[in-house]
């Protein structure tokens, strides 16, 4: 999943073709804040005149987004044709460019100054019931920024994954080899204080995280430790604060918690 | 959420209104098995001219339902005007009924054949990446029939709270008061084979369950019981085999059970 | 150009397929009392998905007819797919039945009162301005009851062609061999009074008669005699007055001119 | 009614607003040479998301023409808004440029070669069936260039009124005052070889000269008149040869049948 990016006409959502028929991909867009989303496509000529309109139109007026789809046109060889139909929506709904049935250009302005006021007169992101449904997404983060767990400030390197929602990082004192940490970016001293969104995203990482331990470097994960560093953070300090008490138990250095880090990053990309 | 309900002439999934602007109730209405889904609205004149259709259409196209649209029409008072034309979309996106502009009915054939058919020559929900994305919708599944935990039969009257893909029950041998187990619809032996739908519902059913003991049994929650009935069911039940060999520990009678169950089932609801 | 027929749910108005290019026939239905447009059809895919719709909405509209347009839908061979797609549009242009993507039937309610109501709240058809344009269709008219030239009551026997607004009849007492008399249907004294519809009609009907007598009946067709018949009807019954005045000149029996009417009748059918 | 005009970018049909109602004018404005249509409107909401989209297109596929068509937006009181949505559409239907639901520009690009390709792959306007059917305009040509009358030339200054098809002049050797002629454009010698449509236009031609020379000029029409200058141009021929033959008879000058052509020109305008 590829984040929006900035241009120079806004932020662009990277979508494609077969894609426009998942919504939750452009709402996804829309969240990770896209401005305009786009979708290069070869549709049939069959389902580019039943469907292309119909769905661009809607991922438009749903997301609020400008939508600029580029599609190829006329015919490939004799059993397949694709539809073209190039086209700009804006976030309203309304088509503002097209390209004709043939090789053809068009042109359209992007005017994000529409997109704010569209939004904020309709701001159905702010009213989406997320006690409810919320929707989960992989997202690969690639910050590097460092981050906090509760008020302890952890260091880029020591940090081996990064989703939307939570990061994993090595422990300063692992009690046993393998010993890592999942927590929400957001800092919360409570399960209970986790959106449905994050309490999803932290768990479905710990999942992804225990896989790679388990298939990548052969760490066996203990029971307990599953509910320790997700879903108690608070509690988890306490037990770490012990575990920091206890004068046997030597700090590592940053050095060999990036190592660590390096290792358990490289693994998480073969997952 | 309320499921889609079996009717007569297919099974159909309940919105209304501005509903229609949130994807992910119509993509939840066809995961949970609607064949038809239904939008009684009033919507503006300004927004329906804009987005009527637009949006009717695309919801029959991305879920491959009929789209079953009854619309208020005329002037409510001098400033209030719905826009009407109430129609029926078929599942491949076609206005198989309008209604004119004024009060007026139309009728539609329902052909679930039609629905099953387009469903298999594009099987969208089977495309999708759910490794990549997953909708969570907090569903109450009012179902009444008895579960498995592992091989270990749980009496409805032990349940006290049914989502969409998790349960959970009361204990036979409870370590402390309030210990309860959550766990997925489907049989699992470890957390990694939990699928990420399966995994965000399991933990948000977990979050939710802990706010009730909390704030409506006023139970405190043991750090260490989180990860322990939703993490690693397995070792739970390593755990729990041999707090059943203690001779000293006495399984609860079944009435005992369903007291403690209908407790937080009542609880649950308050929530 | 057959006029529209009489059905028990309104006036149906008879074009097919490629007639629909051509809004000359629909609003000449609509002049002759259509309250309902049918096209029956069998467009290519790529033409129909492309004009199809907008070309139906727009016959709707402009002629304030119900629109009933069965349509052949799939594959005829290798070559050739019809895009199917029959619908129902109502006189305000929705489209209030359609066909799904395959072999289907569709119903709709067809209400002439609300075709009358928009008749009344939008009069296009009083609004043409019929000073600067007209639209001539050279229809031919069954009807088989008396017409009157001025005051003069003409047998229906005597007639040997009616046009939409014109018709042409032989003479009590010809001048000459094939001296018959066109006159438009509503009774004017003067070319002047004549509408241009009229006038267009009464001329192309002359000249049509002309081609009849030379062709078919090998009649010499006199220099004088077409501005009197057509033009001036009052001037040429001035000279008709003389002519009967005239104690030499016999009329003839009904007989006689029947049988001459019947033989031109029988040419302009070979025209 | 305005003939097209030659613009940088193509020959443009001029149209405004309610106009986009009367498919006549369109059709006219292609049959004079239109490559473009413009109808900038006013269009209310009301009308304007129910009738706007439909016709623009239907105008654009129907006369393969490009339509541009500007329209007002917004509040202009507390009584009326207009529609917008201003829009350019190409030949074959498409939309290739709209305006956003505010006040807003769009851009399209207008390819003439694209309209001279539609029009040869499917010639519409040579399918049409001029038998049966024929548009008149009352057409009013403002060329200057001189004209000819079967082969004798007539000097634009004894020309007092071009329509699209006709034109009417004043005599070299009148009989009576007054007495004019009206002849087609299309040098023919027989009213059987006038197509219908410039039968329409002769004849309609004609009743409006009869109606000037009456009402403004005062001159009373002689019945034989009208079917002579019209009808039957090759007897009127030999009429006036034998007028010309008569050396009583003293062809005028060009400044006598100047000034008789100015007095008719000008009362023709007041018509």
């Amino acid at each position: 999943m590829v984040k929006p990016v900035d241009t120079p006409v806004g932020r662009l959502g990277l979508s494609i073709c077969y894609d426009l028929r998942f919504p939750e991909l452009s709402l996804w867009n829309r969240q990770k804040g896209a401005e305009i989303l786009s979708f290069p496509s070869a549709f049939t000529v069959n389902t580019g005149y039943a469907h292309w309109e119909a769905l661009l139109r809607a991922r438009a007026i749903e997301t609020q987004c400008y939508v600029v789809a580029a599609a190829q046109t006329g015919k490939h060889n004799e059993k397949r044709s694709s539809y073209g139909h190039s086209m700009v929506i804006d976030p309203w709904g309304a088509i503002v460019a097209q390209c004709s049935e043939r090789v053809d250009m068009c042109f359209a302005e992007i005017d994000t100054s529409y997109v704010a006021e569209l939004r904020k007169m309709q701001p159905v992101f702010a009213h989406r019931r997320s006690d409810l449904y919320s929707l989960h997404i992989n997202e690969i983060d690639n910050d590097i920024s460092p981050m906090k767990f509760s008020d302890h400030p952890i260091a880029a390197e020591s940090i081996f994954y990064r989703s939307g929602l939570s990061f994993a990082f090595v422990n300063l004192k692992p009690v046993v080899n393998g010993h890592v940490l999942i927590c929400p970016k957001r800092i919360c001293h409570h399960l209970t204080e986790l959106t449905d969104a994050e309490t999803a995203d932290l768990f479905i990482v710990a999942k992804k995280v225990q896989r790679m331990l388990e298939k990548h470097v052969h760490v066996h994960v203990l029971a307990r430790r599953k509910g320790d560093f997700g879903g108690q953070p608070d509690d988890l300090y306490k037990n770490l604060s012990t575990h920091d008490k206890d004068p046997q138990v030597k700090p590592r250095t940053q050095d060999e918690m990036s190592a660590e880090a390096a290792l358990y990053r490289e693994a998480m990309k073969n997952l």
